[in-house]
């Protein structure tokens, strides 16, 4: 079988897209965020991407019925802004370097098929330490692309991420740039203990004053109370946990 | 060498055959299944295959001679039945996430060669804990089977197993469905600490309903109380073995 | 690069040759059994393999150059007998279990192009226990081959060794059988805990009955001695080391 | 993707090019060194090779913008000497054992394509114990190369390094051996605990007298000062670090 299946469900004529990925990583910050922007602005799928480089793992739907691991290609119609969205969601990232490069080489193949001219990578930013108001940092491919990204706020700041940026949401910039792909990733500061709906927030902030598009955060909002209810709870019940020196790099 | 070699030893016409998995998992229960199965309806081996996804190694026959380890088909004749019935069992599964869709997609070859119409796959649900009486849950490629399995006794509970099905077990659902097959996973409970004949007992009881077979089970019964006598024991002389998290998951 | 490279010295003519192949494996009773047979019997190098499937690694030679990892051909003219011999030895066997499948069915080709009729692959058979007089315990690609091997004293066990014959002694019978090639799997008893000469010993004592040979042994003898003089001593120190599961395998 | 991608900056004509390779290693030795070669002798940046062999992993600039991690090649005109430099250096080795063997195989077919005649390769040898006075041993393709460098106050000591050496500074010997090069590797002793300049300084002694070229060495001496007062206060304050297995052996 091939490495990649690509399965088109429909094949949409976008206007200068962009395209924002969110994959599995630290806090699932990036997950979170992408997925709260299909399910808010009603994005449709439109091609599913299997590989052998995910696990071999089927997921339960709530029918009886299973569906194998896959990445997600979603579209949002926009007549009425720039740029149409595609936006990139996923139950994993590949399992080893090689399916890295692979998928993240593929999905920029796909990106420019779609007439792409710019990418949004999402993550998070570990910590190590809880914090209360994320900041969203950056890192891109040219440096015009830093300068627009800090006039929307976004924190560009010397040796952040010291240990740079792993896995997709790095990669898409780093084999784009090779490419002539424009790029921004966009990481959420998070502890890295647990799923950062907060940190979410902040980045689909950034995206919705840079895109122009207005999005409901009370989802989102509700569901970084409840985590701060407990995380407040576990403060006042025991010590904090000690940071793992591995919990700390970006994975996203 | 080629990843997968193939030794037909026969190349029966078999009519409308279903395609039954059992491969080694948690509490290889869908392995002790399937082998009852070929033992007790006297199924003839027909198709050997060899991979480089598994492990470098030879068993010893009783003989002092060896074979190399394997997957196998068997094939049961069945004029008095609507279906004839190929099972698959075997030493292992692959040992990478690569060489198990390479293995699946080609299983899904060969049952299409074949003229498969129904693939059912048997596997453990390990829940970290004795059990009883183990249910039969399922899942399956479209609703319509969903249905037909809760006919014979298929437990189809939401969110279970939560983590979904890893191994071939799933991926032969999983890639079957992309390929238009129809397939059925049967995951019999299980503590998943022993081997456990009584689950695989309560695979076949749902298979033979479905199947319309009569197969023996007393052998497996026996096995079953000499492993309940085991753990009985077990229970009065020392504390419950501390369920690790990788021992729940399902792999089969 | 080829994933494996053959470097041919020299190209002879050998008349009924047979195979013996002793690669690094429990106790190291393979490769000490090949490489004495090696010294003794003057046996000149004619192929080098070196292979990606190896580690990333040279080796030092006393004079200050280097030479890269490798399993070597060597060949022993015997005009006196019925076979000529071939041997091989090396640094390392296959590092995944791909690599063992890829290295041992090229061992395999080239056995073919040389016109062997036979392979005997040695190793050890870890007992996880000190042992005073090892046996040799014997599998083979078919019966009459069994019969052939107890005549010269191998011991062919039922059930023995449970867990099979893992890398290239077990892959060369295994994938031999399928190739049609006979082949037999010798094993020295061993503890497993030491390099030991004394199984080796076992080892060359049972070829040189089978193919008919002189061997000096006094070298072998004298190593065992010293092994046997510093696990004599650890013995009357310390308790005797806990045999860890992973090494009481077979691997050879 | 392929799996190796070179990007050429330039396409200079050298004269008589020698390479000299410091890729990370044990105790960054032959990293720092060629580092500190490339700033000193203000070489310039020709050709980027990536691979799906390193890490899926972006590093930051100060800027903000990113850089796929990457193997160099930067060259050195000198018109004045006999030999023109290439200096490779780079973020990362490969992750396997494949990887290591392919991107070695590249490297000595561009080194071929550039004329390069002689290779030299740098890493740390790990002793795990502080040392004061690093000696630098060698190891070489062929013995008159062996006694040209013991010339230029290279050790070459029986046995020494015990495990051979891992890594493309190994492989380019092994692989370049077999390919018709000449190639010396030079090691610098080193703890293996702390980045070592020190070490580093005495390889590039060696390297400025073999190939006729002068080097300010003031900034590795002032990290060394640096270095060396940190582990007198460390000594001072704490017992000696127990010496891991692992740490012992020679990467580089």
């Amino acid at each position: 079988m091939d490495d990649i299946l690509l399965v088109y469900k429909e094949r949409p004529k976008l206007r200068s897209p962009v395209l924002i990925e969110g994959l599995p990583g630290v806090g699932n910050v990036g997950k979170l965020a992408a997925e709260h922007l299909v399910d808010q602005l009603k994005a449709v799928k439109f091609i599913e991407m299997y590989s052998k480089h995910f696990p071999p793992q089927v997921l339960m739907n709530d029918s009886g019925t299973i569906r194998l691991v896959s990445n997600e290609f979603f579209y949002i119609m926009r007549p009425e802004a720039e740029n149409d969205i595609v936006v990139l969601v996923g139950d994993y990232q590949g399992l080893t370097p090689e399916g890295q490069y692979e998928l993240s080489d593929r999905i920029l193949t796909i990106a420019k098929e779609l007439g792409v001219g710019m990418i949004f990578t999402l993550g998070g930013y570990g910590l190590g330490k809880m914090i209360d108001k994320p900041r969203v940092l950056g890192a891109a491919t040219d440096e015009q692309l830093v300068e627009e990204m800090k006039a929307v706020g976004v924190t560009f700041s010397k040796g952040e991420p010291g240990s740079g940026i792993v896995g997709a949401s790095g990669l898409l910039l780093g084999l784009g740039a090779l490419q002539g792909m424009k790029a921004v990733c966009l990481m959420g500061e998070t502890s890295g203990y647990f799923v950062d709906p907060k940190s979410a927030q902040a980045l689909l902030e950034v995206l919705s004053r840079k895109l122009g598009f207005k999005i409901d955060l009370t989802e989102l909002e509700d569901r970084a109370q409840q985590i701060d209810a407990i995380t407040s709870k576990l403060k006042e019940s025991e010590p904090a946990p000690e940071p793992r020196k591995e919990d700390l790099g970006y994975i996203g």
